[in-house]
């Protein structure tokens, strides 16, 4: 018998499809065999085909804009949103307009443009942690921006344009609707219960074992009850945080460790998909934070959303999360 | 300069993107010649490989689930929600669950393995709407469907899994987390207007003119201000209802013009891309039909949704939707 599950946080329907249900030998398979290396702007070398970096980890015998960094920021060629102008609202008759304002970065996570994100030793990925806290730092001084997005997409069906692996950071002057909706849903949970929705989750998924992928000291990653997407994966901290730039040393690591282990399970059980993650983290200048979690949403892009999604929010999710963690454990 | 927009019934932020802006000739092709007639269940002839059919429109002297139909309904094989059972609630521990009861039924939109929907006269296209209002009423009678879903993916990349034309339809034990919004952004409007806020829509549109595609006397079909996707359009009647089965026949038969026309444009102009449509209308028993006013919208899948609008639910749309009307209009 299918199911229908609501999420917790947002209160969204899902029906969690029952005969058949998916595994992962059920969806299509992609190539994502590096092929335009020769033309990539993002490889070392090829510093100059890009606008000049915001940031980047490179030794300091290196100069900027030149080979020897490990990871680069610069700003994305085709901007969603600028950064010059001021942030005006305007009524358009009975609408509503406000000029787009906003920073829009480029991470290069790698020099090696045959390298993924999942390939990258701890150490390296922990400094493309490193540097998103950076940039949320950076980008947070601008007091027009309200909310830092920081995000991914791997494979040309999950929008990636470039295959060089990269992530991005757009900075908005307002906070977008799933998190505004992530922030009112615990809010609302905190009032009349005075915890953290995350925090009673973690507890319930410790508690009920069987959708955890993977966890360490300080991290916990495991396919949420009620999710959007088959073999959706959320990696959350154990320490209640709205803030994602407090991690301490321990956690950066820690956090390296299991985004490395998740994307590596998940190349190899759903034989390398496309893939987004992002990260929630609260808006900046956040008045409720001991309401508020921070996390990590990873979505293989494992089957294309139909009409119906679009059209009512309500997902229809081939494969059960346990069934989904069991084969992401067995890796 | 980038521009973001609010999308004035459920308030989500929209980026209209600036240079470059997309028009029909920067999205991909697809090719949706039909290739698999001789495998196809949905064709004439073929009725035996279909669930016994719910309900078609057929000459009297035709027997069901026989040739001879013009729009065949009969139940999904592999329904995500099925309707033996009772709708049963339960609480699993900090996480809520429902048995999953519903009804998934297939419109099959025409006989014919060649015809798209765009395709058929407005008489055959008038007889799918009929049918759409037919099925609506004869699911309604279950009370424990809360919400019927109608809607129709064309072409593999909108998710439609058989290319012979047809619609489907999803009878939902609760209204889902979008339309949720519709109702609940209409009402508060409602409430301190005392106006539906879609007839101010339409008042506001037609005093632009420069978003209106095309209208007849009872419907108005415009690119939305601030649309999810590129070239999204959508087809609203003049008449204030919030129930689409309360259709008078002239009313039915403006409809199935505009539709038709609407569709053939896009067909025309963006060389025939898959496409998504869904209705959205009143729950059923709904207690505020002066605050709804149901609509269609239909979304060309032009650019796949990438990882930034899954993790914020901030779309970012290439064409202004001044310039998707202009091309549109100009078929």
């Amino acid at each position: 018998m299918p199911e229908l599950r609501r999420e917790p946080v947002v209160g969204r329907w899902v029906v969690i499809k029952s005969d058949p249900t998916f595994g992962p030998q059920d969806f299509e398979k992609e190539d994502h065999t590096p092929r335009k290396q020769a033309t990539c702007p993002f490889c070392e070398g090829k510093e100059y085909l890009t606008p000049p970096e915001a940031e980047a980890i490179r030794p300091e015998d290196t100069k900027p804009n030149a080979p020897g960094w490990k990871v680069r920021v610069v700003p994305n060629k085709f901007p969603a949103l600028k950064p010059d102008g001021v942030f005006e609202k305007l009524g358009v008759g009975i609408y509503d307009t406000t000029t787009g304002i906003g920073a829009h970065e480029v991470v290069i996570e790698t020099p090696d443009h045959n390298q993924q994100l999942a390939d990258l030793s701890v150490e390296d990925l922990q400094k493309v942690i490193e540097t998103y806290i950076n940039r949320a730092k950076e980008l947070s001084k601008d007091k027009r921006f309200k909310y830092i997005c920081i995000f991914k997409n791997f494979g040309e069906s999950a929008g990636a344009s470039l295959e060089h692996a990269h992530s991005q950071i757009i900075a908005l002057p307002m906070v977008p609707k799933f998190v505004s909706e992530e922030l009112e849903g615990s809010k609302y949970y905190f009032r009349y219960r005075g915890r953290c929705i995350f925090c009673d989750i973690i507890h319930q998924e410790h508690h009920d074992k069987e959708r955890i992928v993977v966890e360490n000291s300080d991290f916990i990653a495991f396919c949420p009850y009620a999710p959007r997407f088959a073999f959706e994966t959320w990696i959350i901290p154990k320490r209640h945080a709205a803030d994602f730039t407090s991690m301490n040393s321990a956690e950066r690591t820690d956090l390296a460790k299991i985004l490395k282990d998740v994307l590596s399970r998940i190349k190899t059980v759903l034989s390398n998909p496309s893939y987004n993650f992002f990260l929630h983290i609260a808006p900046n200048d956040y008045d409720s934070p001991e309401s508020y979690h921070w996390h990590i949403e990873i979505i293989p892009k494992l089957t294309r959303s139909v009409g119906f999604e679009w059209g009512t929010g309500l997902y229809i999710v081939p494969t059960p999360p346990r069934s989904a963690a069991q084969f992401l454990r067995q890796e």
